[in-house]
């Protein structure tokens, strides 16, 4: 019963079997393989327009790289005071644009409102040479507490942001979580309601490390080829991350993998709610389940073996904790977990166990 | 006949089989592993001594960590001019470093002259404050030529390093070809001659990719854990990075497969010299011939299916080319290479394929 | 009646002496001149200890180098959200520090209260890779809101840093001005009470364009000379910057000036004070007065000449501020301003002007 | 008899005069005041057309500030290597540019040859993502050995860096000196020849401290205001600065000093070469005089009081240096400098002082 992260868990069957199969004979190194090429087509066709793609082995950095290319190393991002790049990566978006300002939004269940945005750029007039001048709006599909923006929500932020002249990006790690529960397609969730450039992520659903940074301006990429080599994330045999891809992507593996992880995580969520003295952080929307648990509850859950983080200081609970009797936690499913595993949980939960 | 680099092979089956090992079941992410675990101990145990490992995923962030771990950002590094980490690598160590300056040195056979390094220490005064002060120095084993530092010389130069109070980094991404090549232990190749970090390489010796930055002075690791963070190289799933340089290193795998390579390069490098009109520009001292060959036994190799790199612009040739007649060659062997292929190449620059 | 900024006022008549006598025959350029030795000597007198000096032009000049001394890259710099080095200098300490991030925190009259930095510090575990572990806290003194930290106050910030491993930073760029006010030693105000590094202003306060960065850890001042070279700081002819601050220091100038300035500024906030309709946002306790003025009284003073700015935007009013009849406003005196402007400024708003 | 630096000399008088004058009243800080804008539409004047003014102190910045403007982190500088912005400024180009390598060419006369430049950026594909793509030419004019290009060879040195997408700028530390020399406008020395950036230096000819970065493409001072200010050299009592740059140029004043200087040098020069066993290193062209001198004949002028810079590790003398019985030199003459001093040394040099 291991709910501490998608990470914890290994790499789906198919993927796995087509890194042996690229294993066969000899390739190309450094992107110019086959499947490197294969994957910008299977990228255009998924987004339904001329993409370019930056193959990376991290999602941080997908996400430096991203921050690198639309800000310049004397502007500003804004992003959720609570956002990954803002509190997980240890400055890498700092690093990747030659030290821009990170400037953390507040905002409700790790979301950003229009409004909080607007005022936000109305603080940060642009032509003051004392302030850096924001340059990207970055939003995290699925957010950092497990809940999604909507299509339309992403459209408003959107507009807000380039009427600004700021470039949005989108850090989608849980990318195929937000894409099912929301049921939209790719395009419509990502450059249709605005965004410029995405992270695409891979490993958190089943690959071994493979992400990759979607430039919906592929001209982008001749800036970015660079970038990525100089940080060290050009990986020789290329091949193999590649591989990684086209798995994910063949045959709608990606999203059933996103699916089944889902569902475990509403069945998870809803379970937990109708459990006394158990309170939901926020909807669940996508893989996590934000949980408010009686101390007692907590401890009997860690004495069955369940494991899951305690979630204080990562961000904060909606409404007021007693931390003398409750703790706050997440909980993470996985399309490679054992929906079994979850009923043991809410066994355990519910006394039953 | 693909003689174009080691990156253009796969992943040795030993390797391939680890990684799906490892498999197995849940475990934690970002390097809290067993595995990652275990591979700080069997560094420890090959090198003699209690070392810090960071493992990456690529060569260049393992030179790129270690120049930015010992050089300020108003350093230099002291490299030869046909270096990696001085042409290849798009500027890393100028991007991790925050700046610092490589300084390329001259040098036969892309070695590095213990008195063109007293010479370049002498024209560098340490203490002028318009001018960088020199920090590193960065000797590549085997180096750009496929030529090797005895473990006398690296003693050496570092101690001519060590005086002027520079720190020494070697760079082996063939660590494994130079190391059974001299018949040294790997604490003789480095520490005990004075080098102070090491980046490690597997990738280019059968691994998919995994290198190690092996810190002899194990305090670094404070500062590299949160430098390899923030360049976005800490992978999630760091069990399949550690599972490979676990498998690298059970049984002598790594140095059968460095042996089986460096013998195929021995035999295609005498095999070429005799071919009339054939030079070897330098001594086949690990698994990369680079060979000066007349142009029409290139174009016959090529036609007859041969693959490898012309080299002119990469490095420059020992002697006086003549670029009407001659073309300047790399072939690079590798030890998932079949021996018949040297042979077939053999046979066609003898005539006889 | 020009109540802008303390820059808009020149230079004073004894700095300007200082300048044209130092212009007497050459000198040695880059530092290497007797008046900058001078100086040296001068501020270890003043501070009662060996200190050394880094003399730049400009304040931002001097804390980015403070920061990029105290932080490393990946780390974080505590500081008011507030606070010049992070609202005004446009990522300066970004910059200087190679991408370290800076943490605003909150605090009443832009001091950082004790209560707030332990909170902070609790949430930010130095050890965890994914987050940049905070390594400096920057006080500013006199505060961006004219407020004082009291010699007592400092010492109790500067030992819970401390105790967590952290620097302390005063941004100083109106160190006179607090000085005298609160009657202190320099030395009581600094390294006795925990500072360890100051960035002593002397522009604002009628230089042309000097500023001291004072490192209580001498040793410091190595790197910090090259740091300062490869930012464009050494000046060529550096007497002219030691001159002023010679000058700035000789026969208490320096603290006459603010205690001019300074005795301005309270003449003026308890004027206004007495108003009706007028509110103070903090005490006066340097040489700078916010108010909350009422639009029409605003709107008199500007129709009788009266300059200053609205200061809505740089930091928020300390209690609610009815924007629709109320206007937030910052006036600054300065040592080189005559006092009758200040009578004139009160006679406007008590409606005799 | 102060030879060593033009840096040693002092403020002319009209500029001194223009401080004190630029010091009354109160003015709008951080370059809104009117001496500010004065000097942006002097420098439209003398180079004959739009132009945008980056005031700083120093002539490093000015540089840095280019070099970040003009080429992207993963870039390269093409310089000679023994350009002031490649071993003089402490990596402040890498710095300010966020990590870009400077390569440094050969060439007699610390000048860089059209076959040089060529030969150099055939060696440098633009598109190979392993290297860093060249993005700026800078020219050092008068050159670091008192050398100056005509507008002949800037124009077919810019023809070569454009032709390849390499913008150009010129380090014009001594730009009056250059331009009296070759008796052109200061339009045909920069952008009619093909400059697209110049660093336009004041201080080495009489100013205190003043520099002006010149940008023929004005849209750039966007960008630049930011690059300013985040590197601190924003000056807040910027009138100051101003005032300087404006009596530099106030009737010719700048000319007249550097004629003065040129004239002095050529005289040095002469004379020196006409003492036996003394040889010129190279033709004087500006205001700096690079000679050969006997030892016996060095130890009688230091005895006789002068003082000059040995060169030695600086800059290579043309030919094969005799260090036994001779030593390299340098002689640097001021517009403030008084003809006597000249008279003197010749005097000494010829055994007649």
């Amino acid at each position: 019963m291991n709910f501490t992260s998608d990470n914890s868990h290994g790499v789906s069957e198919p993927i796995l079997r087509a890194l042996a199969r690229a294993n066969e004979g000899t390739a190309e190194s450094y992107g110019a393989d086959a499947l490197s090429a294969a994957v910008e087509k299977a990228f255009c066709a998924l987004f339904e327009r001329e993409v370019a793609v930056i193959q990376v082995a991290t999602g941080t950095a997908a996400n430096a790289l991203a921050i690198a290319a639309y800000t310049p190393p004397y502007g500003a991002v804004l992003c959720h005071r609570d956002s990954h790049v803002m509190t997980d990566e240890c400055g890498a978006g700092e690093f990747y644009s030659g030290g821009a300002k990170l400037a953390g939004l507040d905002g409700e269940a790790c979301k950003i409102a229009p409004a909080t945005l607007s005022a936000a750029l109305a603080r940060m007039p642009g032509g003051d040479q004392h302030r850096t001048p924001p340059a990207l709006l970055s939003l995290t599909q699925a957010s950092e507490a497990g809940t999604l923006y909507s299509a339309e929500e992403i459209a408003i932020l959107a507009k807000i942001a380039h009427e600004r002249g700021l470039a949005v990006h989108m850090d989608g790690a849980r990318f195929a979580n937000a894409l099912v529960s929301l049921d939209v397609s790719p395009a419509e969730m990502t450059w249709k309601a605005g965004v410029d450039v995405l992270s695409f992520g891979a490993t958190k659903n089943g690959a071994m490390a493979a992400e990759a940074l979607v430039l919906f301006d592929p001209e982008r990429a001749q800036e970015l080829v660079f970038r990525r080599k100089r940080a060290g994330h050009l990986l020789s045999k290329s091949r193999f991350l590649a591989a990684q891809l086209l798995a994910y992507l063949e045959d709608g593996h990606w999203l059933a993998m996103a699916r089944h992880a889902n569902a475990l995580a509403r069945r998870l969520g809803n379970g937990l709610a109708q459990v006394p003295g158990v309170r939901l952080a926020w909807p669940v929307e996508a893989n996590e389940v934000f949980a408010i648990l009686p101390l007692s509850l907590d401890a009997r859950l860690r004495a069955g073996g369940a494991r899951y983080h305690s979630w204080l200081g990562h961000s904060a609970p909606p409404s007021g904790l007693d931390s003398g009797s409750e703790r706050f936690v997440r909980l993470v499913t996985s399309g490679l977990m054992d929906g079994e595993e979850v009923g043991r949980l809410l066994d355990l939960a519910r006394g039953d166990g």
